[in-house]
């Protein structure tokens, strides 16, 4: 029913089935994964009223599974690219796959998809960070960058009265870098 | 041999064979898509010493197919990931689909695989605003944005002896903004 491709290596089209509506693809040496591709195979559709929720799950520092939620595949829309290269330092979310146990191994991570009512979809908000399928996705994250820099480099901003003398240092006006 | 998948949209796997070494996928609706992914279905590897180039094919508004290169597929690296929004004000470049003919809709878009000798896909360059599937070609894309950005903020640097007295103005030490 599902498909799941990590860029740059081959295709998976058979998941492990943990439970009846339940779907999990090893992904191995994990840390080296930027994007993961998610589809419906086409053969068989989601019952009606149904949708995926798509998971990612890694080994925290104690081994410990954590989830968080990526996004949906629903027969509308049944392929989707999850980035997943920024999510490791991230909180775990709810998840449906607590009393699975899916054994951790430390460079595997996986990704879980859950067969559930649409109307429980909808109340499920994704890590924000996972969606790259939209341009907008993308220009919000690079301005997220930006904002990020901004406030970094404006926790050393100084006025001049602040300055230690030293002639040879170079300081850039921060009205700069806020017009860039 | 090979898998096309439009990201939002159902995975295809049957290409149009054009030619005995070329492949060719129509993308319908194809201004409404941001994303194309490319792979291997791993039933059949490239032969020895060759792989696959990819190109995207639009029609321009005299309804002429312009291609573009967008990259590569090797048995060593099976998939890719794409982003074709972007590329529609771009020129054409050089490409191996030239005899086809291929018939032009408006709104229908192709991405087609040439299987060449891996030697002359080193040759080849593709058009570098498509790749979004390592974290290399990111990293560098973020990288040299900073760095247009650290040129940009530099040209405005000052030390404090060219300072003009204005003690409300903040300055952000120019090392800060490198530093990040």
């Amino acid at each position: 029913m599902f498909g799941c491709l990590v860029a740059g290596r081959l295709v998976q089209a058979a998941p492990q089935q943990v439970a009846e509506d339940k779907f999990v693809f090893d992904l191995p040496d994990y840390e080296n994964i930027n994007h993961v591709v998610v589809f419906m195979l086409g053969t068989i559709p989601f019952p009606e009223g149904m949708g995926g929720s798509v998971y990612f799950c890694y080994p925290d520092q104690s081994g410990m599974a954590v989830w968080q939620l990526l996004g949906f595949v629903t027969n509308e829309k049944p392929s989707a690219i999850f980035k997943i290269s920024g999510l490791k330092s991230g909180k775990g979310s709810q998840h449906p796959f607590g009393a699975m146990n899916l054994p951790q191994t430390p460079t595997v991570a996986q990704v879980g998809i859950s067969v559930e009512l649409l109307e429980n979809l909808a109340q499920q908000t994704p890590v924000a960070s996972a969606a790259v399928s939209s341009v907008d996705s993308f220009t919000e994250f690079t301005q997220k960058m930006l904002d990020n820099f901004y406030n970094f480099a404006s926790s050393f901003a100084v006025t001049q009265a602040q300055m230690t003398p030293n002639p040879s240092e170079a300081f850039i006006p921060a009205n700069v870098v806020l017009k860039w």
